[in-house]
């Protein structure tokens, strides 16, 4: 039996989006999701308990960087992942691809994985599929996923092709290296570019493997998201409707909602947190860069429309303090009312999607937010 | 009426230490007590809801950094230090004075205040009696302190006889000066070095003028904690019962003790958050550098008698993967531990009062802890 169980709960009859359940062994997440990003074993600044009080129903942490430090020995050691931090909720980690193809500048991709420096010692390293999964079964998260290549953007039609048949090759070694496919479910990724007819082939080849999920990879990656929602709106349909759909990278508002949009059950990405220790913050009406002279003597909350812990008990004059002084706690304030903030976006998803309002919903959300203004890439 | 009123519970038999109430505009506290410092208006990495859960009872803020940034004006608006930080305790704020002498190089010492340069900017300031009192009215602090000379150490008899001087001249002059002495107690500071004679002038001319509290100053400035015991000793009996003593700047495990026995009811000090940010803990069995290759794999808690947080949901070789990967919530979580260690301790402490047993306390918890080996300065 699978480890990961998708049910479908409903569609949403105006948009398409779907409202499921996903079934890990660390319990039931209600989809579509955003899951915070905790790199180091961490979601920076912010604890296990915190991210249970803002009702975060999953995490993401990155199998490179664990991989390194503290190395995933260790980690199996103190029992997996879930206990070495403390966090009881489902995990997803990633396959070490993404940084092995971003952070490494030194990588040499041959059949059998790819040969690279770590980026902090510069130590030869080598991964490959069978490594990424060993890795992955110590580190021992509900949900793995498949060693891909990440071609870069944007890819040649010759790179892409032989690309795309080499990251099927590797998910079937991935398949095959599995060690723990009852407690662990395994997540091929569908690569292609803006080739719909790699997406085909990408989509094609993974399902004829009988993934329990299935990941988008390759898009948010530089290119307009107007590229972004047609990639989605030609892959989504190709894939079987009993399994989660993951896209990769993304967590923007407005990305998020379009994502749902076309059927999109998962999201990831270190944005909120990122902008976070910028001292930027999301609001229902844009962002607001709260280290700005003119939140000094602002004692309104950061978004006065949020009920987070943040936002109820902190103003913006002294979150501006904490953070023109560099004081972590100004970070861990930011950080949290930002996570907060998305999973709240992704609750009202939902009940728009219950609701069969999901279009109508984007619409409302995207005049408060700003997003239908011009030069809306700064909100 | 007075702000702030001492009720001193009861004597320690064998020791002579004072269990007492202190009461205040924002409640009562139980002495002996550690005030943990929040700098900038926040005790980093640390939230208030934290600070409660580890039974803080009362923190300490600094004038001279919160006139600086963001500026006590600012805090005014906000309803004060209290409503700006989220902290509905009882808060005490320096007096700017030491980090004037401290911090800034360049300054001139005057009798109607100091001229110096603003840390950050160079910017030209003058810190005065009057200037000190105004800004600590604006800032809100239950107790507040009398702007004082801190003279260097060591300093001759005859820099020490004028500084002596100068200060209660000074503190006259707070008295003067202080706008709310109904809903904030202001404390006078007891100088003169390890002069035996000018403490004893100090403290005749400062009780002459009925403060509600006094501070001891000029102590762990560098001097062997034996000196700084036997000033305690020959100080404290000068300085009224029905009063409270505040030893300003200590806070290690060992000078708690013993400024306790010698009749102190109030400490504060930067040094548990501060070792923290460096990855060394306290522990019932000494310091702890959880940083150290030899924790990789160590499962247990910071402190195996500890029963905090911390100690209960996280390991040392948890913490010393964050403390070495730089992530800020090993600070938070280091800075959470070691603050809850000395308030745990203080409440050890009143317990041992309360016992008439504090001498056999501090013989236990000293050999426990390692002060009494050789080398003890490790600890
Ligand atoms: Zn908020
Ligand atoms: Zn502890």
């Amino acid at each position: 039996m699978s480890a990961i169980r998708y049910e479908l709960i409903k569609t949403c009859k105006q948009s398409g989006a779907r409202l499921g359940k996903l079934h890990t062994p660390h319990g039931v997440i209600e989809t579509p999701i955003f899951m915070p990003v905790g790199t180091m074993a961490t979601v920076k600044t912010i604890s296990p308990d915190e991210l249970e009080e803002m009702h975060a129903q999953i995490i993401l942490s990155n199998t490179y960087h664990l991989w390194i430090r503290p190395g995933e020995d260790i980690i199996k050691e103190a029992g997996g992942l879930h206990k070495f931090m403390n966090w009881n909720k489902p995990i997803l980690t990633d396959s070490g691809g993404f940084q092995v193809f971003s952070l490494s500048k030194l990588r040499d991709i041959k059949e059998e994985g790819v040969h690279f420096r770590n980026h902090i010692s510069g130590e030869k390293l080598f991964l490959s599929p069978e490594k990424a999964m060993q890795i992955q079964n110590d580190l021992g998260p509900d949900i793995m996923m498949a060693f891909d290549e990440c071609p870069p953007h944007p890819a040649s039609e010759e790179y892409m092709k032989a690309s795309v048949e080499r990251t099927s090759r590797w998910a079937e070694r991935c398949l095959g290296a599995h060690a723990n496919p009852d407690t662990q479910g395994l997540f091929g990724i569908v690569q292609g570019g803006e080739y719909e007819h790699f997406r085909k082939q990408s989509a094609k080849e993974l399902i004829s493997l009988d993934f329990p999920g299935y990941a988008i990879g390759g898009l948010s990656v530089g290119e307009p998201k107007e590229i972004m929602n047609r990639v989605l709106e030609y892959t989504t349909p190709l894939l079987p409707d009993n399994k989660p759909r993951y896209l990769m990278g993304v967590g923007s508002a407005d990305s998020l909602i379009d994502g749902a949009i076309r059927g999109i059950d998962m999201f990831d990405c270190v944005l909120p947190t990122r902008i976070a220790r910028n001292g930027t913050c999301m609001t229902s009406s844009g962002r607001l860069v709260v280290r700005n002279a003119k939140f000094a003597r602002d004692f309104r909350p950061i978004d006065e429309k949020c009920d987070c812990h943040v936002c109820k008990n902190y103003s913006r004059a002294y979150i501006r303090h904490l953070v023109k002084c560099n004081e972590s706690f100004g970070f861990r304030l930011t950080s949290y009312h930002n996570l907060y903030f998305l999973l709240n976006l992704m609750e009202q998803v939902r009940q728009a999607i219950r609701e069969d309002r999901l279009l109508d919903f984007r619409e409302e959300y995207f005049e408060a937010y700003g997003f239908n203004k011009e030069n809306a890439k700064n909100f």
